[in-house]
């Protein structure tokens, strides 16, 4: 089976999943709140599609490790589906966590668009936008609870307390990003803090949770952890990437790019670190929409356009190393390879 | 052991363990980020000290119910103190969840006050507010499952569904709040469902916890959990009746009064209902300070003081009602009672 085939049979299964939770909000004098989370999740409103939802990378993530360890372990592929069946409750809730930190990003980075669509602050102010993130993350909380109809107490705690875990991390890099924005004198080994937190602890959660509800031991779980933390940096330097080189960046409009909203992405404070000519003129302040090309060339041609390519590579190698590491067989095991393939080599 | 005794045993304790959960933010890129919560949680800058933390109300309830039902099943006042030291890691949780709950609130509600001192959006902006009532609820979650190292398992569960339940019902309230700004055409019936969620299902999961965690079966953990509900809404009423004709808000200054925030308040919907003079004014848009004092004497007028003071007293007895039911026993038992009395005779 492909990583296509498998995507074609999780994620539906991920969906109903959320709509079954998110439901839980869909009472009389609360049906608007109710809406702002199927809204937000692309289900509802404007725009509502396949487009809207996301690439649901987290679920996919948690329930194909789920499903390589399991099938590794009993040597058949039905066992594998058994356990990612028993996982959908944690692939729920991974993605629930990270449209939370979506949801109250938007607000803290003042988008008005997410997904091209109207973000949940724009639609419906600040107040009930903090309060749909907040509602998001308890259900994920309520979603993980789930998982004890199928499973041993202990592991739902092992699960939760590797959730929380992950989530902890990622507001600590959430401070920092903010924080960031009140600093000049930024190097890169300021960012690897920051992406650590913001994307990287949620990637290993999912491959650490995949593994522990596949039946994975100790030292399995950790290198699927090792290769989940790898995985995420390397998924956000290529973001960081798409962000100034991306045919979106590059071709659509300039506000497209990160350049425009002085994000301290990778390409970024690698730099400022060469305190070069793109240095100066970013230290003069923001910049106008007709400068983000130049900039983009300037970076280009200091060697940092190469730079951050390099370091994609750098990462997934790790990854990589990491996956062989922890040896997924079966057709999942296939899967996770191309999931990486797909998520490193993307334009988008 | 009077409630005064158990006051002076319990929340040293219970700061004692908040205070080692939010250490987990002080690291060196993070220092900022510890002092938001160290600030809001009144231990440090300007005015820390026992007024800045708050009445710690919530843990209190927790434990000495605890203590009340161990003390009652194992007839050892020893046997209390053993359970309600297991259950701190409880207490601290929904101390962190009322926390969370305020830092987002005084950003929804735009307060720049609270006890007396900047919020914490006011000191560090809106970004970094969600991100520290965020924080706030995370560490919540890991402190419960701290439980587990002297609790089993499944115990550990179901507390945890019992505070995200209690959780998703405070946001349903806060969504509701919200909403209710909206809207003119409001009864006392739109206020039972905004404060069971706002207010009272915080504080019957914390009597509900306390028993859970002090071995109550299912009988006696209902009995608690209603006990808790209505104390919560005795408490509410009781609020929104010191926000009109209590001393701060009638001899203080007027920005005090909760007929100042527009607040839809029980005295506030009571009036309304009516239809009356009082709501004939308050329909026609913001009051000016100068007329809150009339505006509290229409109420009175029309009865509402009356009515809201019957209300406190009818959610009282219900109250007592329950705990009579679950018949705590032992000084813990005579403490609770005690605790009732004292937040619900209270004039601030």
């Amino acid at each position: 089976m492909s990583l296509e085939a498998f995507t074609a049979q999780m994620l539906p299964a991920v969906e109903k999943e959320l709509q079954r939770l998110v439901a839980r909000l869909n009472a009389p004098r609360t049906a608007l709140f109710h809406e702002m989370l199927t809204y937000h999740l692309g289900w509802t409103g404007e725009g509502a599609g396949p487009a809207a939802t996301g690439k649901r990378l987290r679920p996919l993530l948690l329930l194909l490790t789920c499903a390589a360890v399991s099938e590794a372990g009993n040597q058949k592929e039905e066992q594998g589906e058994e356990a990612w069946h028993a996982a959908l409750p944690a692939a729920a809730a991974v993605e629930l966590i990270h449209n939370f930190s979506l949801v109250h990003d938007d607000i803290q980075d003042n988008s008005a668009l997410r997904r091209g669509r109207p973000t949940v602050w724009k639609k419906w102010g600040v107040p009930q936008a903090i309060n749909a993130g907040d509602a998001l993350f308890i259900l994920a909380q309520l979603a993980l609870l789930e998982l004890e109809n199928r499973l041993p107490p202990a592991i739902v705690l092992r699960a939760s307390r590797i959730l929380q875990e992950a989530c902890l991390a990622l507001c600590n890099g959430q401070f920092l990003d903010l924080d960031y924005q009140e600093h000049a004198d930024l190097t890169l080994e300021d960012y690897w803090p920051m992406v650590a937190g913001k994307t990287a602890a949620l990637f290993s959660a999912c491959a650490h949770l995949g593994a522990l509800l596949g039946g994975a031991d100790e030292a399995l779980q950790e290198a699927y952890r090792n290769f989940g933390h790898y995985l995420g940096l390397a998924f956000q330097v290529q973001d960081d990437y798409l962000g100034i080189w991306g045919e979106e960046a590059l071709l659509g409009k300039s506000t497209a790019s990160d350049l425009m909203e002085g994000k301290k992405s990778f390409p970024v404070l690698c730099g400022l670190e060469k305190n070069g000519a793109f240095a100066r003129r970013w230290k003069e302040g923001p910049l106008r929409a007709e400068e983000v090309a130049l900039l983009a060339d300037l970076l280009a041609q200091e060697s940092v356009k190469l730079r951050t390519l390099e370091t994609v590579d750098a990462m997934t190698d790790l990854a990589l190393k990491m996956l062989l590491q922890a040896d997924p067989s079966g057709a999942a095991g296939e899967a996770l390879f191309e999931l990486v393939n797909l998520l490193l080599r993307r334009q988008a």
